[in-house]
């Protein structure tokens, strides 16, 4: 298992993995298999998305925050309620393939890290099992 | 594959499953891999989150049911297409990590099974896939 | 690792990929393992859900609308930002589980290729980890 650290500098943030993910897959040497990305969050998410716009990460972000607002009458005092909510909305946790050593993406794809309730210093753990 | 029966007690509730989840690793002697959580129904999800303030997952379900009220002019004759579209935006199938023999949690984390269209009795299938 | 084609009708359609995947599986020889099904596209995503009652995906893809409607004010100039949102929130990949050479299923279940910016051609990766 490998561990990553990632910095975010926004409360939401969506910031690309894909050269450190290729980059772990590189240094394991298993030229096909699955990679599972966790994110051991409860304010964070890991999505797969188009790279080419940066508006569009930009209207998820902000659709998310009109369908969980920051503020809606949570119960939850730490005031963050939003961030969990999207955080299981959007995943914990995500399934790339390895194909000849490389990740399997469409044209426009990358893989972002969602933060949600930054700044903060975050964690990312990555496993890659060897295809039979 | 293990097969897990769980009972839950409303119509919507979030039931934490680490201990199961923890005992199968156990009793599967694996020390690394990835283990796939499937929720074999359609008014039912899994996902994780924070374990500490009860108030967080309950925050979770009652937005969840602003997001998708009960009753919204669905043409589901059974009265349960909240559950189906929340079952789909939670999603049935989680990856968690093990590592030296235990489940790979953030401090905060925990996993849960995600009742929609209870109570019932359910089933959760639990299949790990060594690291090589 | 297997790549289908599929082709939708409309903007906005539910595709059951059962047989497709469980060909895979029988060309495959593996008795015991975990499929991953993977969609190389940000606006397009694939679920599980409910095949007795067509009305249940017609209830999801019309309840999605209303949560992310197809113009809301977004910056992308596509026009096509829900679908992009819809891709993440239910997500480009899957996991199911492989027993006895059978996908298992509940039995309501059935994996659905969701189109949010159709009729277009599309691919869908497979790949099967054997169980050790």
């Amino acid at each position: 298992m490998k561990e990553l650290t990632i910095h975010s500098n926004k409360r939401e943030e969506f910031i690309i993995l894909d050269q450190k993910l290729q980059s772990f897959i590189d240094e394991s040497n298993v030229q096909d298999g699955v990679l599972t990305i966790f994110v051991p969050h409860t304010t964070a998410a890991v999505t797969i998305n188009e790279n080419a716009d940066p508006d569009v990460t930009r209207d998820i972000i902000n659709h998310l925050g009109k369908m969980v607002p920051h503020h809606a009458g949570f119960s939850h005092s730490e005031g963050n309620s939003d961030a969990h909510i999207k955080s299981s909305l959007l995943g914990p946790s995500l399934q790339c393939l390895v194909s000849d050593g490389r990740l399997v993406f469409g044209t426009w794809q990358s893989v972002y890290f969602c933060e949600f309730d930054g700044p903060r210093s975050r964690k990312i753990f990555l496993k890659l099992v060897e295809e039979k």
